[in-house]
């Protein structure tokens, strides 16, 4: 395989947030433009849900700083470690020594992406959920791995994600020495249960593999959902990691700040790759990790309640739907859309919405190969131009139902 | 190989900036603690030189822009691609279509690593030259690439490299299809030759080998010296990126900005990179990349005066000192200073320098295995603190002479 070859495999036209980029050429239109405020459903919309309260201030303090808060070690300024460490220990139940267990990311695609570089070898056989987070099994391919995926049947589940336990032990079993998982996972929002949970953590344990989980939606977990953190079970392997963010409830994407926590050892090698990769989670923006878990009184509530809005109404409009269904998200923004046969493409259907109905949403293709009657929408957005855009979306889909 | 071993010739103990970590144990005193103000030669001091007028109001205008300023494309927001790629035509004399050509990355350290990341394959040789930027070699060895170097004989030269062409032809008949190197070079300061720069671009194209010319410091070139843009002759080969940011000369490292422009094709390979390594260049800071190549009238060639002042102070101090020599830099902000034969090894010199001068200095063997008699300073640092803490080191030298 030549690079070309190896890129060739790495699309991200259908990507989210990359989607201005297309040009639609061809399309089979079938109806009018429908009017209405356009809604980008493939991030959340931090103009409708703003950032952390005082995150610009304490931004604005780190530049005053100068000097100190521009250069830090590749990990971090050690005083943000240490708040970091403490802040993350009390929600996760974790141990974390801020200068052995932690380091700070561009972002929790930086987390992930410094995780899966320290762990993976090519030919290394990595066990990846589908549905998963898109940017997964593409970091799999871009460090040589073989991918072994794990089914999640979490349509027809509650209280569980529906993950398939024996074709994980299986992987193992056939070698996988990692496992990579989001949970909530991404794009369904289905959290995993207490006995997933253990039982993934004891066959990482028994079978010597590592584990990367990503929690990045862990704080947004809504009302009668148990959220179980792997890393703080007596089962959890030696070899794990953790990756989480404000970049999503917090609202603080522009600022592209992840963390990871978990093993030394699997740390060390992330500081020694983020040494050659970006050198360090911006500067300036590490100050604002001080707002973390330090929102005010009732803030995270509050936008925990809004989101659970926003998910109850989007849920009714589609349950008048024939043929189309959503299983409630758990936690997180996002719900994975099931739509009926249609008489054009998953990606032909994706863009006419963008150029009829002036609204984005990700095809399920983006998180493994068999979604191509799915999308995802991220609706941390204004409710009500979310609703509208939903509406649009089926009013659409209805042109096209084979 | 397995991760650890991969991961154990990814040293960063010495790397700048991670000084402040070293436990300094058992080190060979021999004389008092040398009073005066700390200095950190392994970076610039922002605050001694600060950033550019202006560049915390357009970050702070980007926040309050929100939502279009927080996401943007992997490669960066249109209408800053569009601002960046008209400043970097024509700054360096290229061609640079916004929509193909360019890509703004989480400090030019990102840029790098996206380039070497798009154009390595494992087995794959790449020239690299010694001495040459130290991160150069790890990334090579991390993207799992054979390095061939190419020695640069500086120290005797003017107006010149000293680049061993030869040697460079010789890496390219013997299979290297990629060839990096950093234009003013860091650690020497010293700025490649026209002849020199056309020699490497009809050598690159004569054996379809790709270019990475890293030029971040090449807004700071001294009075009388020539700069040669590689990507503006006509014997550029076309499968070239330059590297550029405004970390340097700007002061605007805390903000963690770069830019690659160059091949649409690799920068097409470096967007899909960049999406699973950290999705974009923060979104927010991309706003400060307005203040660039848009300084006040006469500021950067005040900040320039400034540093050349340093640096022949600094120079003065070391033409008095028996064994120790250093080129002049003919750009950016880098003295490689030769040391004489001394009774300890370089890195107990250096710990020793930390401890009993209050001086951090970079180790030679960071950019070459060869240079165990040198070591790298940035003298982008207050001038008077700078000339005391250069006078400190020779105190501190004399002690352990051989």
């Amino acid at each position: 395989m030549d690079i070309r070859e190896k890129f060739d495999r790495l699309g991200v036209d259908n990507a989210p947030g990359q989607e201005s980029l297309q040009k639609d050429v061809d399309l089979p239109i079938r109806g009018p433009k429908l009017e209405g405020e356009p809604v980008d459903f493939s991030h959340g919309d931090v103009n409708a849900h703003e950032p952390t309260p005082g995150s610009f201030e304490v931004f604005a303090a780190g530049v005053r700083e100068g000097a100190a808060q521009a250069y830090t070690p590749y990990r971090g300024r050690a005083r943000i470690l240490e708040d970091v460490a403490r802040k993350l220990s009390a929600f996760a139940g974790a141990a974390i020594d801020p200068a052995e267990n932690l380091i700070l990311t561009p972002g929790t695609q930086g987390a992930l992406f410094l995780a899966m570089g320290s762990s993976v070898m090519p030919g290394d056989k990595v066990a990846v959920v589908e549905p998963d987070y898109f940017a997964n099994r593409k970091m799999v391919e871009f460090f040589g791995g073989e991918m072994i995926p794990i089914p999640m049947r979490y349509e027809n589940e509650t209280d569980r994600s529906g993950i398939d336990l024996a074709a994980l032990e299986a992987a193992f079993a056939a070698g996988a020495r990692l496992f990579l998982f989001s949970n909530p996972n991404n794009p369904t929002g289905c959290v995993y249960s207490r006995d997933e949970i253990v039982g993934i953590a004891s066959m990482a344990k028994r079978y010597g593999a590592a584990l990367i989980v990503d929690e990045l939606y862990s704080r947004q977990i809504y009302p009668g959902v148990s959220y179980t953190h792997l890393c703080a079970q007596e089962e959890a392997p030696e070899n794990m990691v953790t990756i989480i963010g404000p970049s999503k409830t917090e609202s603080l994407s522009g600022y592209r700040l992840g963390a990871a926590f978990g093993s030394a050892e699997i740390i060390g090698r992330m500081e020694k790759l983020q040494a050659i990769m970006s050198l360090r989670c911006s500067g300036y923006n590490q100050a604002v990790f001080a707002t973390w878990f330090c929102e005010p009184e009732g803030w995270m509530e509050a936008r925990v309640a809004e989101h659970r809005r926003i998910r109850d109404d989007l849920l009714a409009v589609i349950a008048g739907i024939e043929g189309v269904s959503a299983r409630p998200s758990d936690g997180g923004s996002y719900l994975f859309v099931n739509l009926p046969e249609l008489t054009v493409s998953l990606h032909t259907f994706v863009r006419i919405l963008r150029e009829r109905a002036g609204v984005i949403v990700t095809p399920g293709t983006e998180f493994g190969p068999q979604f191509l009657h799915s999308f995802r929408i991220n609706f941390s957005q204004d409710h009500d131009k979310a609703v509208a855009a939903m509406k649009r979306i089926f009013e659409v889909m209805e042109w096209y139902r084979a």
